[in-house]
């Protein structure tokens, strides 16, 4: 593996953030970015104590100069580095309600979280990607996390679905213009509840094992996609527990 | 068919808007919404003068105060008149530009008219179209006209296909929550150059007939799609001329 | 309306196919193609009692011989007639059962129904269809019925589906090769129990009117299909009672 | 990794098959079966020269009694083995013809390579794959190959697409069966050209690099789909080489 590479996760809290910053952090120096620090601040401890680098950036990407100094802040750690890897993984806000109780903010934080963050990272971290295309060994690649709601529009989820269909759309098109310069944009779409502290206490499947999605097979098949050569890149795949009906 | 029913078509210019506004005034008389009165002035009285009724109302569905207002004059217009048909039809402002000249205002802008602006319409037209269940011979209908970036992300056409994506994403959601109350929701992918006065230079097909979509033919089934007994509404189809590769 | 000009109904028994049958009959003399006499035979009385023009032909759609035998006789009941529209509405035979369960014949009854029948139908009516093209007020279609099925695999529905897809890739195919010549092919989704006495004791949806799907309806829906101007052909659409889930 | 489990490869020839052979014969002997020996035996010879096991046999997937015999040859070769993974790679016949120049018998090739081969393979290895599912590190696991005609119906391409379409119902059907069983079922969109000695005169993309998709690229593909713990299995996945239009 080409030295002075790194790699940078936005939503690197708990869940799939956490678990594919672990996985990255196998090979590259990784960035947690955050809106606070209390969010990568555990993982940033773990991965250290494994013998990686982390470095935390508190920023939000749904705001442009957060990330415009966000990006002069990982420019100035980690200089001479090429960005090897750069995930999308943050959560928008949204809201389950009937149609007629949503307000106009609903829809605009679905939409800031899914799409004008995905926009704004893109923004920032594509130009890095392009530019560490010759030095790389695994193509540069930028991976977006989609859900269900990034197909199918449902009762109630509305505002989210106009967010992740944003999302895939801003994937999708990234990678249409990008994969010819050897950037490899990837959108997963998960498709079930996903396995951290805060759905602990679902109790969804009854006593079935392992119902729900475990955050180290998503990070597995993350670096699976990130070292898939040119040759064969995958645009979208889903992921999903075995019991999810589908 | 019951009196006392009408329409309303958002983005009622030229074109699309147009067509449907004549296609709907020989049932219902049809307010004409769109941001400056030239937009409707001509359409206004090419109804009027083909003996239907026609109310022009200048609104800016991304905004909601500005929506608030226009449902109230069109209440004060057409007092004790029940909504049958709501179609939106506005078009978004895009760029069509390599993803890293892309400004975020850009984002917005196609965000804005082409999910906010559906948003903001659903709302207001939502419990009309409710209220007018039980008295309507046709199940009231919202009726969204979508494209080709509606189901696909292009190099460069990222940010169009980001609010189209959403938009859809919203009409469908509305489907599903609203079809088994009896409103009929439907999106209608328009594939291919709509045949305006804007676009007759285009020289797409050389000498070929009728590689333009009229939209006189849009609007006819959007006429059908709206007169679909429940029994068998239609959520999405698609239209394009018969030249069109896809 | 050009005068001279028929429709042609494979599968015309009760249901869609007759419902479809009585539609185009209002404007066309139709042909009536079943595999046994009894299935059409009803239908084409009350056709003929509604001062319609009906021919019952008893064939095998799965069957190049006798395709070509009722071809032939239907160039001999209606000499000098062109072929305004086809519908394909045979269904396959099919087994709800685990996979393990099923025999290779069960997947070839439903490959037969639903892609070798429409193949055969398909070559046989495209040569008329083309040659209708000049003659004809609306142009020539094709249409074909779909189901939930074509576009969705499930647990015990595989045969059926694997035949479906089939269908809907050779109806899309078509479509992408016989549109550019003038040739209207469109396919129709139908997502729902259809309301045919076959249906008339099944209880899904407790005391909810019109929870099943009227021919008549999709019937109409099929006659705007072929009324569509070519500059604005629907391919597909999806039709659905308003309290399906989907 | 626990002992006596096995692969079966069938389509095992040059390209995807040979790739996914020798991918998959670094962890499990591999049963190569093709319907001439000329097909697997230089992948045979390879796996064995670098110190794996593999086994030819010869069958016709399509021919079930050529199935039965087949898997009884692999029972005695490798007695108390359990089935790990199968992969289903065959490619069908298919013409790329105008539709009216088409036989009943092109459509028949397609559909028997591409949904009735997939049907006996599935229904000779389902159970084998159950029966291993306790036994297994990594769940046991159906891999199918599929193609852009998997999803798109294209002028002159109505068989091949017929067939694959069918194939990919079939697959998605088996995955809604038995992913609750713990057997995993994946179907891979291979969108492009691969490189095989039969496509090196291929001159699609000038002097572009890499154009094509390298056999070794999708089998570790493969392999890692193979790999994927229960909680998050992908069932379908699309693969093309960067520059590949989409």
């Amino acid at each position: 593996m080409a030295s002075k590479l790194f790699a940078v996760i936005a939503g690197a809290g708990t869940g799939t953030g956490r678990a594919v910053a672990l996985r990255f952090s196998k090979t590259y120096p990784v960035v947690l970015m955050a809106r606070r620090p209390e969010s990568y601040q555990d993982t940033l401890s773990e991965i250290t104590q494994a013998g990686g680098k982390a470095v935390g950036v508190s920023a939000d990407v749904t705001d442009t100069k957060s990330m415009e100094s966000a990006f002069h802040t990982i420019k100035t750690e980690l200089p001479d580095f090429k960005l090897a890897a750069a995930v999308y993984n943050v959560s928008s806000g949204y809201m389950i309600k009937p149609f007629l109780e949503l307000k106009p903010e609903d829809l605009d934080d679905s939409l800031s979280g899914s799409a004008r963050g995905l926009f704004n990272f893109a923004q920032k971290t594509m130009p890095l990607l392009l530019d560490a295309v010759p030095q790389s060994d695994y193509s540069p690649t930028l991976l977006v996390t989609g859900a269900t709601s990034s197909i199918r529009g449902s009762a109630k989820f509305g505002t989210l679905a106009a967010g992740m269909f944003a999302r895939r759309a801003l994937a999708q098109s990234l990678a249409r213009e990008f994969h010819p310069q050897g950037v490899h944009i990837a959108h997963a779409i998960i498709d079930g509840i996903i396995d951290v502290p805060r759905t602990s206490g679902y109790t969804g499947k009854g006593d079935v094992e392992d119902w729900k999605l475990k955050p180290e097979a998503i990070a597995e098949s993350y670096w699976h996609l990130h070292t898939q050569p040119r040759t064969a890149f995958t645009q979208e795949l889903d992921m999903r527990p075995y019991v999810e009906k589908f």
